[in-house]
């Protein structure tokens, strides 16, 4: 267990974060329960931001919102002053419900419609990522109605394959994403460039999602500067901006690699030391770099708690503990088979005894969110703590099964609070007529 | 497309549904939205429920309220005199707050906790499926302390594998769900009939979902008689009731069956006749019949319209259209690679001349509703439909990427109404701190 900074075992043997025990926070706000531990974000926010400045000196963390977006991770964020990415009116008004400063907000997304478009120029957001031909026309004539000029990226594809699940991998030239490198992402680039009402910086990339091998980052970033090269080579344009996007790995499981704060201190550092060799070599202007971590600043520093419910023997078989939770709340052993580890928080040096699946509580089969857990023998009503969930849980939650959306809680050195109310069945119904 | 009873081709060669025009629909209420046919949910309860009384004369159709969950739908299923299954404490106080009968409810689930059931009892639900061992001490105590006896069924795996996803399949011996047919059902059988707070009414069983063989249910259905009178002649006791589940497929796309009312009417007749003769052969008590349709009431019966987005056309490769709704709203696809059928609203009758993808907003690669889709050529902005989303896509909705659930609209004999509000960003961000 013992692999996370955030996490410990306290001397009533029971799993604490931030300084604070797991089966107090599950008794004081209930189960299921999102637990942050918001002295490691920033500790993550900090290592990155950090290692940047000395590494290369120029450039930004923005946080990607998707994998976990509330006003109180936000305003964490914005106290490290790190920039934050949105990928539609929902993450971008949440940014600006805690006066998030727009020119630290980067707009993403594949299909920002008109009004959109409309909606983030009029609230100053500091960089729109195009990523469809039809887009530049819309921002150009939004742009120049209000009397603005807005600064821009482009989204291309570098064409390197992360090694990654299938489903997150978003470099492929097949992709719903951005321009291949190459006449398509130069014609877009062309005319970027005739545009009055907008301003093109550079570029973004994002090879794909949970990569450990660094070596994909390196061939990325060398790929965007030959390109970067032959612009300013083909149309004299000197990018100011490079965007590299994300896509860092976690520990979820012992099948993956252990990370720490100096395994992402280390990606940034083969970054910046390939993007300096590189821009030495080709001799361009060394471009502002911006890198968009999510997953690896929140995933490690979220837990969630659960009580142990209905136990299910099957002999010579399997042996089932289903919990308080479930695919409502954590969709992605449904939706990728992703692992994750399992702990039984009030006996954390308890032997494992047994293997167990841990089921949700959904009326599907496929409702599972591990397989395969050692654990000692568990009883009904005990907590039990699901490790690295958070990213990408609470921002996919849903009411499948007409199930809550469980409360977020942060903790910092020993001290707890609520960052998101928990759903009720009033807020359940309010829509319904 | 008029594969569906409920959609039509009118003059301005627009999709109709229900006798009103989608891009009237789309236009009044903004997209994506989720219109449903009220008559015809209205005409597949009624063709069931006579089918049942006909042909078995002793039962009750209960619609799986999981696959669309809202008051609105439940007062159309009460109005029609049928049951309803519920899942959860949240599907259960939708039932409620529509004044639904309680005896009429059934109270389905593998973790029920004791407040579940305790919140169930107090309001006098009609049937709980008792799904897990330690639940029937739970709901003796509750009963014993409240001073009622609380009806039971016990949900049972009678071995039969339909053919389906293997996510949905759930009568396999390795299940959350249930009790297998033998020594362990047996003993759960003779616990509950030991317990003076409850009464033991019968079995369920639920052998998969989007069956098309009605061997399956013929088969399920003489195993679970069999299962009746062994248990008659070892334990003495003749069941009032037999509850065999739902699961009866619907037409998504060319690959699936064709069905429509008599379809279903054919379902349930393969099963009484089966379960008349089998009752026949081994003198039991015709035990009242229960069955359980979710998907196949609703999910033909609506459609989502989106509005064509950004266009990428990759050479050689594919063509993409973004809608402005995704895996947020319907995430099926992603979770199952379901594939649904897709329609031009506004020029039906067009030759179909390009293949498209039809991906969502999400940033995520596999956001994706369909692939390999035939339209003419699209236009950004005119409205898409894509058919038979009636079940599990607004149930299973989220906030993913911070987008709002859409709307809910019936239709009904050219007549529309809203039946559920569009999520607004005040409900998104109502609950942070």
């Amino acid at each position: 267990m013992n692999e996370r900074d955030t996490l410990k075992i306290n001397k009533q043997n029971h799993l604490e974060i931030g300084g604070v025990d797991c089966v107090f926070l599950a008794k004081k706000y209930g189960t299921p329960l999102y637990v942050y531990d918001k002295a490691y974000i920033e500790n993550v926010c900090d290592a990155y931001q950090k290692t940047l400045n000395v590494e290369y000196g120029l450039g930004k963390i923005s946080f990607a919102s998707k994998s976990f977006c509330c006003k109180d991770i936000l305003r964490t964020i914005k106290s490290k002053d790190l920039g934050v990415d949105v990928v539609s009116i929902g993450e971008l008004k949440t940014a600006l419900a805690v006066n998030f400063s727009p020119e630290n907000i980067i707009f993403h997304g594949n299909n920002k419609s008109y009004k959109d478009l409309e909606f983030a120029i009029q609230n100053k957001v500091g960089l729109i990522v195009v990523d469809a031909y039809s887009e530049l026309d819309d921002v150009n004539e939004i742009a120049n109605r209000i009397g603005v000029i807005q600064n821009l990226l482009i989204r291309v594809n570098p064409g390197v394959e992360a090694h990654t699940h299938h489903y997150i991998q978003t470099a492929n030239p097949d992709s719903k994403f951005g321009f291949s490198i190459g006449i398509e992402a130069i014609n877009v680039i062309k005319k970027a460039l005739d545009l009055k009402g907008l301003s093109l910086k550079g570029l973004h990339c994002h090879i794909g999602s949970q990569i450990f091998e660094e070596k994909s980052f390196e061939i990325a970033t060398e790929k965007m500067i030959d390109f970067y090269a032959l612009i300013n080579n083909q149309l004299g344009v000197d990018f100011d901006i490079l965007d590299l996007g994300g896509g860092f790995g976690i520990y979820y499981y012992d099948g993956d690699k252990k990370m720490n704060l100096s395994s992402y201190q280390n990606f940034i550092k083969k970054i910046t030391t390939t993007l300096k060799n590189k821009i030495e070599q080709v001799k361009i202007k060394k471009p502002y770099l911006i890198l968009e971590p999510g997953r690896s600043i929140v995933g490690e520093a979220g837990i969630t708690l659960y009580t142990a419910g209905r136990i299910k023997e099957i002999k010579d078989l399997k042996n089932y503990i289903a919990i308080d939770g479930g695919m409502f709340e954590n969709p992605r052993f449904a939706l990728y088979q992703a692992k994750y580890s399992v702990v039984a928080a009030e006996r954390m040096n308890n032997p494992a005894t047994k293997t167990y699946t841990i089921a949700g509580k959904c009326c599907e089969s496929g409702d599972i969110i591990a397989e395969n857990v050692s654990l000692p023998e568990i009883k009904e009503g005990e907590i039990l703590a699901v490790l690295s969930t958070g990213a990408y849980n609470y921002s996919m939650a849903s009411n499948y099964n007409r199930n809550l959306v469980p409360a977020v809680v942060m903790v910092k050195d020993g001290l707890d609070y609520l960052a998101v109310k928990g759903q009720t069945y009033e807020d359940l119904l309010k829509n319904d007529l």
